[in-house]
């Protein structure tokens, strides 16, 4: 008897023009009494994190602020949010931000419920206990983490970007407010919409994608390609409430069906380099999917007939044509599209393919790859 | 300042062949101890029962079996299972079975945690404290009851189906296996696939769904009408668990996003008849979506450009062309496609369209009806 099953996870979502005001409310109903609120110096500035705090007093609620949380989000961070939470008795975490305070505040829900530190859950599957209620508001649209069992560290002993991956780091609860864009530069907006896009199409293509993850893949993609220009010409509050759509169907898709080659390689390049996260996938985007083409090809011809607005002759040259179409819009969006770019030395490569066929990621992958593979694909993008 | 939110909010989903082999698994981690379990005389005899019970020995769980449920489940029936719920003190509920069983093992549920009976709480958002976990597994490919926030009980006193709606009755987890679908009889599987067909259209068109109900309505629409001749030709696995996919997806928006004047009318009418309610929709179905045409347009084109596979010149035409091919579609199926073929006598409509206007879903239909505006489209669908 054959066994094949899939699990879809999500929390419940509150999506909308000024849903943050629902935050306060949201905590209340989880139990809140002190939350632990996690945020950055750049959010602060632009007057969101007031405006959560005014939620949380409309409840009477107290809350605890931490704010040391840099990009790509450290080890020692985690520790130390973790002990303040214990210090000053939290009992929900509550995080606004992009992917890097909402994985720190995921990080600090994992430490403080399970004990030890998050080295100790690398890997998928890893965590026994259940954590305290979480509540997320995403500032970007793009890393998916307030809806996803994903939570990405930086171990800076070992210069890894752990990937620590349980249904247990969903959130509760995330209240998505597209509002929260209009304060973004481009370039982040940039970054965000094309770490999304890849996040559709790894999972996608993934090896446990489903058909509850793959309608969610095609919309974060058809949604992005056609409402990014728009969003960077004039912000308009359409554009972006459909980019913080596709962000959260991108979440949904990959958090379900997990990624691949790209997001393995993504996060070692970030742990030995500290790149920003975004920055890497218009580089290695298109050489992964080239690579993983005989091993999916109708699949990315799907992609490829979104990006193109109609099929080509054969999946293969709608693949193909697609890749390249996808190829172009990045080059259109003014960002680096080779690896020289980003990466200072060559010689660095080898160990960053060695390290990457560890990732968690490479196991959905639609075609297996050594680390030597790993590397023509990065030579391909130098 | 606009405040304008959708909430989405879904189950933990275990999709796929065999899949109900985690049954007992599922409970476990939500830390079962003594399962309340329902379901009903024909899935004993298919064997699927046995199967379940199976899964819950292998996890050493207790367990006490309910069964008195008919179609259209009743209060009393809810009162005697809550009774033996709390004799034998219970922790968690499960459900094998349709809209019936799972809505009867929701009311157990809600009376064992909120006190009272289940007419106390009709109506949306009146449930005030959280139920023990459930654990549903769906027969059908159509109640969607094992994702919804819906519970239609009947209150036998006054001869209505009662709709209540609340986030709380969304169940922990949907373990969705199509192979249980083999053994469902020919018009068990038209039924069921018009009732998820009706709650993908409705939940489209209701005025509060949102871009994540509507990519469900139309992945359900998309796959029921490509599927459903297949699955009923020949029970092809393949065609049974897209149908499976399909009553899931529209379970997801219909949840979120409630349902329309269809249902109303179609819950008033099985109160009174206690007529099957699959049986309901190909009958009203055309007729409201015609009633409902001014308000949406755009929307109901949508629909047609999926049923009839091609747009016509105007989004009139091709809305209107759908609904016509839809009931067509009905009609191919050899189901009722009158409403005299169901309803005994004409006289009793006007009372049906009078109670109708009470139901719920009434407010999230797309254009406003009075008890009169309803009796005409039911006297168009004599």
């Amino acid at each position: 008897m054959t066994i094949n099953v899939r699990k879809f996870s999500i929390p419940e979502i509150f999506f909308g023009s000024n849903s943050l005001k629902y935050a306060g409310l949201c905590a209340r109903r989880l139990g809140a009494e002190k939350i632990f609120f996690v945020s950055d110096p750049g959010l602060e500035k632009t007057g969101w994190v007031d405006k959560i705090f005014e939620t949380l007093e409309d409840e009477k609620l107290n809350w605890v602020y931490y704010s040391n949380v840099v990009t790509n989000p450290r080890d020692y961070q985690v520790q130390e949010g973790a002990e303040l939470y214990k210090a000053e008795g939290c009992d929900v975490v509550m995080a606004l931000g992009g992917g890097s305070p909402m994985d720190a505040a995921k990080g600090v829900a994992l430490v403080v419920s399970n004990g030890g530190t998050v080295h100790d859950y690398e890997g998928a599957n890893r965590i026994q206990r259940p954590l305290p209620p979480m509540i997320f508001l995403p500032s970007t649209a793009g890393s998916g983490s307030d809806v996803s069992q994903f939570m990405i560290i930086n171990d800076m002993s070992r210069h890894v970007k752990m990937s620590i991956i349980s249904r247990t780091l969903v959130p509760n609860i995330s209240i998505i407010d597209p509002n929260i864009l209009v304060t973004k530069s481009r370039s982040l907006i940039i970054a965000a919409a094309i770490d999304a896009l890849t996040h559709a199409i790894e999972a996608y293509v993934s090896r446990i994608a489903s058909p509850f993850t793959e309608i969610q893949s095609l919309k974060a993609i058809e949604l992005i390609i056609s409402n990014l220009p728009e969003a960077l010409a004039d912000k308009s509050p359409k554009a972006l409430e459909n980019l913080s759509i596709a962000g959260t169907a991108a979440g949904m898709a990959f958090s379900n069906a997990s990624l691949g080659l790209d997001h393995a390689l993504a996060h070692s390049l970030g742990g030995v380099l500290d790149v920003m996260h975004g920055l890497i996938h218009p580089v290695l985007l298109p050489h992964v999917m080239r690579y993983n083409l005989p091993a999916c090809t109708g699949k990315i011809a799907d992609i490829g007939k979104i990006v193109l607005g109609k099929t080509l002759r054969t999946d293969e040259t709608t693949a193909l044509a697609g890749i390249e179409k996808l190829e172009e819009y990045c080059q259109s969006l003014r960002v680096a599209t080779r690896l020289r770019e980003i990466v200072p030395d060559r010689s660095q490569l080898a160990r960053i393919c060695q390290m990457a066929v560890y990732d968690s990621c490479l196991l959905t992958n639609p075609r297996s790859a050594t680390w030597e593979e790993m590397l023509e694909i990065c030579e391909e993008a130098w």
